[in-house]
């Protein structure tokens, strides 16, 4: 299903002879001469800048031998680029154009109704920027003008109300870092057909901090009935029509809220901009994008993405509805499937983990295929239903090895194996697959997705 | 000093009569009408997706009279664009691009060794986005080539080391939520100019989360020497050879590291792609980009940039060095000067705190310029050494006002008046300004700039 070539990731070998002697020694000089001439050269000119040429006034000899020409790179001895005086946004460095969303051709019929995956294999601790941010449309995005936007709640309220964005940021704010993964994440999976790349496998979660304004103040603003309102319907703008059923115990807890900011700015239009549905630990497509109405009621919705889609079709041949929660599942996202090891020695795996029940507690690594396991240092903060990045270290012999990974949450809740999960889900589910993620290690180096029995 | 328009923020009025009757039943009856409709359609075409027209078959009369054209807006019954297939990074929304990074026209001499201050009045939450990060450049920035970067570590050290950034990465990882300050961030408020707003009052810090390998890592790694090596220089490869003396105390502590990666992708090329020395609580100047060496010896380095700039003008003539960390300080982001409140009524207070001294323990906030204070409701989670985020409730009588807040950190230290701070440390510093700010709102709801004795 995918052509595209793996990434080998950041796993590159050093070039040859670097840390030869001579080298550190002639860096060593390098460095230590300009400095103090450095130094001096500012004293004598009391204070003002110099030009770099004066600043270097007593260069080592270089390899061409001319002591005259300083060998060192454009960018120690030239002015570089002003400050973004123009007000522009910036862009990640040209040598990481690879790490981007990729989507899987093939996988949707359009690119409106579809998915890009974010490239896990490539970041680094919990927090997704929003330019890698996976994304799961079912219209197509759109940039709403929020001056425009609406958003209404009604239902079983004593009176419906209708706001403004601008009147919603004006309320009592609450920012939290939470997951959001897709509940078809890792869905191709359950077939047994192994995609090459974590990307693919598990690339539709992201982590931000979200800010907004509790669900819960709004329906009290709007004067709920919570004796007969037990369930919400959540809807979008957008022309899918996306609406959720989210039970009302969700509400009260006051997890849930309407989010406008997302990693310090204002959503991303792919991300629902300007207001979107949070509802921790609930799979994405609950959290509803271009929110426009929240409808109180005393039953279920049934709306088409709960009734027919989003379900889970078990081994007797009935589906299962309303499974929204991500239970706890984690994942090595280095080394994984494509890149390549170039060397014996030491290397950190690195992972990731999280449940849609609270916080993660432990997460235990193998590099044998899970006969023996180890303990993974996690990162704080460790949050509840947010990412959280475990490190190991790992000194690879050069020989075959199957990395594994597997989360418990604080509710004791362990990460099933494949043969676990298919024993009570079967094999022809879409969603909701959280069995633990076998990547073999070959001797050549390659990573290889592959499922252990 | 600052010709820019000031900016009223999110404080916009509501559109006359919006929220009337007629609107709200109106809107109520789209959606009903039209979520009712596509349910039923969707089911009898057995799940397949339907032209949006089709789904909105029966739709209610419009404001024209015209009952066959549904009064709903484009992004409601068309197909947006697509997901990221060509791997585009995304930007955020064009409605959002006041909110930008802003440089102060006749601060600097140059574009090249100058600073862009961050939209504080438009951010939430504690992490700031990659595009919108403050910038503070000594010769402007470069995007280096990764693979041909080098990092040195020698001095008092066994054996001198020579890194690559893959080297580096192979090693084991820390991430951590940390802020960066400018030493001069508020400084042009040490002489009693009250520029407009908080981009350019406090607009040189931002907080992100880092990942990078400890220094102390690298430093056992070459044999480091602890009883004679009590300090290290950091050394950068841009032109500006910024250099830096960092007590060996901060690195044993196990807290100052190597930085690849902040906010989940490689550093930006801004901020010193692709190494960084991450040193919490301390000043920015010494968080050294594009790092390329460090030191270790037995004595402070006094440096460019510690002897005769970054030191702290005294008012009996003398100046203090080495004044590194930032103490404990906040700051109201919103209301904030250039901002309008148009209507009486709610508002959320809201802002940021921080201390170099480990974790903010309090905040207080005060609307008649210090006379009484209420303790804010600080988000979760506060982190040592990162920003932490703060708001409370407040109801805007329509009469002038002076908001300010105080923090106090988990030493116990409290965050200082003008009075205060300048009885110790006079009027001619640059550095280091951590007074209690003020903001007056005025009865025409204008948010201005004013410092209180």
């Amino acid at each position: 299903m995918n052509q595209e070539r793996p990434i080998s990731g950041r796993l590159r070998k050093a070039p040859e002879g670097f840390l030869s002697r001579n080298g550190i020694q002639k860096v060593t000089s390098e460095a230590k001469n300009g400095r103090r001439d450095f130094i001096r050269s500012t004293f004598a000119a009391a204070g003002a800048v110099l030009p770099a040429a004066m600043a270097w006034s007593n260069p080592p000899p270089t390899e061409d031998g001319d002591p005259h020409i300083l060998n060192l790179p454009e960018h120690s001895k030239a002015l570089g680029r002003g400050v973004a005086a123009d007000g522009s946004y910036g862009q990640p460095s040209g040598f990481e154009a690879n790490v981007r969303r990729r989507h899987s051709p093939g996988l949707t019929q359009t690119m409106q109704a579809s998915v890009s995956f974010a490239p896990l294999q490539s970041l680094f601790g919990i927090v997704t920027p929003a330019g890698l941010h996976f994304e799961r449309h079912h219209q197509g995005w759109w940039d709403i003008d929020p001056s425009k936007h609406r958003f209404m709640v009604n239902g079983m309220v004593k009176s419906p109300k209708v706001f403004t964005v601008d009147e919603i940021m004006r309320l009592p704010a609450v920012s939290r870092f939470h997951f959001i993964e897709c509940g078809a994440n890792t869905a191709v999976e359950w077939g047994n057909v192994a995609v090459p790349t974590v990307q693919y496998t598990h690339g539709m979660i992201s982590c931000s901090e979200f800010t907004g304004v509790r669900l819960m103040t709004l329906l009290e603003m709007a004067g709920v009935d919570l004796q007969k309102g037990k369930f919400v319907l959540a809807e979008g703008a957008d022309g899918s029509s996306m609406t959720r059923t989210i039970p009302m115990n969700l509400i009260t807890s006051g997890e849930v809220f309407v989010a406008y900011g997302q990693n310090g700015e204002m959503l991303r239009p792919e991300q629902g901009y300007p207001l979107r549905l949070i509802v921790p630990g609930v799979q994405g497509v609950s959290w509803v994008k271009y929110l426009r109405r929240i409808e109180v009621g005393d039953m279920p919705y049934a709306t088409k993405d709960e009734a027919v889609q989003y379900i889970d079709l078990q081994p007797d041949g009935l589906a299962r509805q309303y499974t929204s929660i991500q239970e706890c599942k984690s994942v090595v996202t280095t080394p994984s499937g494509g890149q390549v090891l170039l060397d014996k020695g030491f290397y950190n795996i690195t992972g990731l983990a999280w449940s849609g029940r609270g916080k993660v507690k432990k997460v235990d690594v193998s590099v044998d295929g899970g006969r023996n396991w180890r303990t993974a240092r996690l990162e704080s903060p460790v949050m509840s239903k947010a990412l959280t990045r475990f490190n190991l270290d790992w000194v690879w012999d050069g020989k075959p090895a199957i990395i594994q990974s597997r989360a418990v949450d604080e509710t004791g809740f362990v990460q099933p194996t494949y043969k676990q999960l298919r024993a009570v889900r079967g094999t022809r589910s879409i969603y909701h697959n959280n069995a633990i993620q076998s990547w073999l290690v070959q001797e050549s180096g390659e990573v290889k997705n592959v499922q252990v029995a």
